[in-house]
């Protein structure tokens, strides 16, 4: 039973996931334009009434908006999130945020301080304009006629969000773990004179060859599946579980590194009995966890969502898309300072990714911070390792603060 | 065009794959028993008169009996072969055995010396006894009714064979990479009367949870494509081959390292206009790569034979088999030195597991000696490295050979 803890110390209490409708079309990298745009947010804390403590924290690929405290709506699905530490002996968090012990009343972003928000992204499959959502020409879902999107037109989704809902023109920081720090990087590159601080958590400005195939065999299992049809499946009674189950487990294993499976499973077996010579059982623990994580995340997680996401992870490129190929040129236009967190056992976003970023900061005179926490949960630390990276978010958001 | 270059200098020549069948039934470690075992074999060299000069060679999960000279039959499938070097600059290799550089006159497998014998595994596709064959008892493809087999079981079938097809009693050295080097140890354990020397080349005692999680995920894969129907696909018209081209891609990341991948691809793209802003597109090179990879391998390779080999090497355990639970007491009972080679980039089948086992040879007062080769190239370095690894294994082969 998920109990509803949100009178907590640091919690932000029980939040509701609101709607809004940009007020006009927005253009996008691929020369489409979209008509009609949803962003599902929540804040938590108080906007100052001169707007100067806007803080923006961003989702990685299978999150939402439901970044902190308890919501009754999106419970149901967050507390099947395969990110979450249930399965690292943390009680499941039930309707808790993805990020909860990171955002709250002295916490890490404290709302004590700041006016955080969060928003599902665009592409997304949980409230913000995605491939399942209604497209207007026709009424019916977009399937396949949803817009290949960029993280560049994430970010001009939310920034005319923040502007249009919430009256927001510049923020304290722009905030996220892997793809989320992306969007940091990109809002501040894009937008310099309306961000003060990036926090770049396990983070890229470009993931290299292997994080490419990694992402490419994933979509491949979902578009190899008969029942995605296309990418037109919505209203067919069929859907491609099976893809995205396969989907998942590739991102699972990619999410934690050799050493935390190997303390958290080694060779045990799910029964005690010995192996059941069988191709299609379970025999070991970590075949069972990863049929149960990918199982869960086919109940919660639509497969366009998915593939549109990871496309646009893999097509961002800071250097190719700002600096004509050099990324210290791309980040010379940056007013913001930088905050970098990387996790020595993450070998999807490894820490020799946001060094590079920080040389490319360094070299182009920029404020630049980076943090290598030594740590087995590979790149699921930044979802984990809270603890340990409050005070560096803290100390950073300190100094950058007006 | 692929063109015979068995008479240059070290190649064995043109070869032929033979087929033995068992004298007898073969049981099996599950409890079936397979009333007709076929073997596909291949041998290299003249057998000395007294039978003292045979040394076994093992393939690992998607080879075949033709492990060296220039093979007719063989040749339009090995060519394909995605382990092969011919997308690191080596042209391809036509109808060359996968091992071809380590065996033949002069080369580390000396056949000017040895007697050497290929087999193709129980459970394979290529000639050998395995799930595509005819089951005695309806006339028609095993499929779904062949049984799990184990690397014991291989073991098996290869004593059995090398006895009544070559009058071979006893072996100079069993040696394969990565399944071929496990098939290597199980072979000293089980018949240490049998063995002088053990070859394994970037292999383990069992593989760790990553390993196991990598091999499941190939596995789910093909077991997702409904037309997999369970395993009985033969003679439908209808074949898994969506899920075996995602195992293989899954399998291909995991023989390559991050390195290596970065540095044969990185973000390259494919067209050098920019993105194609589509879902389906392989848009960059390594994209495309892994395409061209899993269409090549759907090709030639059976998708139940890569279930059957894959489960048999997650069941490897030899400290389970052989040692109630202890390394050390398992390889107590072997009489054999053993030859360890590793690679610094081979995640798959990491140096650790090699230290491992050199640590419990050690401590059994076994002799043993271990290398670690250090290379960008991962898993695949057993097939690579053939230069490095030669003078290891002729100087391992002089002080063992009688």
């Amino acid at each position: 039973m998920v109990t509803n803890d949100s009178t907590a110390a640091g919690s932000v209490g029980e939040v509701e996931t609101r709607l809004h409708t940009l007020a006009g079309p927005l253009a996008l990298d691929c020369g489409a334009t979209l008509e009609r745009v949803d962003i599902a947010y929540e804040t938590y804390g108080t906007l100052a009434p001169d707007g100067s403590n806007a803080l923006l924290v961003c989702h990685a690929l299978s999150g939402d908006a439901h970044a902190a405290g308890w919501s009754r709506d999106a419970g149901a699905l967050t507390a099947l999130d395969g990110f979450k530490a249930d399965d690292r002996g943390v009680k499941p968090r039930g309707g808790l945020g993805w990020w909860d012990g990171m955002i709250g009343p002295g916490k890490a972003f404290d709302t004590d301080r700041f006016f955080v928000v969060s928003t599902n992204l665009l592409g997304g499959c949980r409230g913000s304009t995605g491939p399942s959502s209604p497209n207007p020409a026709t009424g019916r879902p977009y399937g396949s006629s949803f817009p290949v999107v960029t993280v560049a037109d994430m970010v001009r989704a939310q920034r005319a969000f923040l502007g249009e809902a919430l009256g927001i023109e510049s923020l304290v920081a722009v905030a996220g773990g892997s793809l989320g720090g992306m969007q940091g990087l990109e809002w501040a590159i894009t937008h310099p004179e309306a961000v003060r601080g990036v926090v770049g958590i396990a983070t890229s400005a470009g993931i290299g060859a292997q994080g490419l195939a990694l992402n490419a065999v994933a979509r491949n299992a979902i578009m190899a599946d008969p029942d995605w049809q296309g990418g037109d499946y919505y209203g067919t009674g069929r859907e491609p579980r099976a893809g995205i189950t396969v989907a998942r487990q590739v991102g699972h294993i990619s999410y934690l590194s050799w050493l935390a499976m190997e303390e958290k499973f080694g060779r045990r077996l799910q029964e005690r009995d010995g192996y059941s010579y069988t191709l299609a059982g379970a025999d070991f623990e970590v075949e069972s966890y990863l049929r149960h994580q990918g199982a869960s995340f086919a109940d919660r997680f639509d497969a366009n969502t998915y593939l549109t996401i990871s496309r646009a992870l893999t097509y961002f490129d800071l250097a190719q898309a700002h600096g004509g190929g050099s990324l210290e040129a791309a980040v010379a236009r940056l007013a913001a300072s930088t905050l970098l967190v990387s996790f020595s056992s993450d070998w999807l976003y490894p820490p020799r990714d946001s060094e590079r970023l920080e040389q490319a900061l360094r070299a182009a005179g920029k404020q630049v911070e980076h943090h290598e926490i030594d740590t087995t949960y590979g790149h699921d630390s930044f979802l984990l390792e809270e603890e340990r990276q409050t005070p560096m978010v803290r100390g950073f958001l300190d100094r950058i603060a007006p």
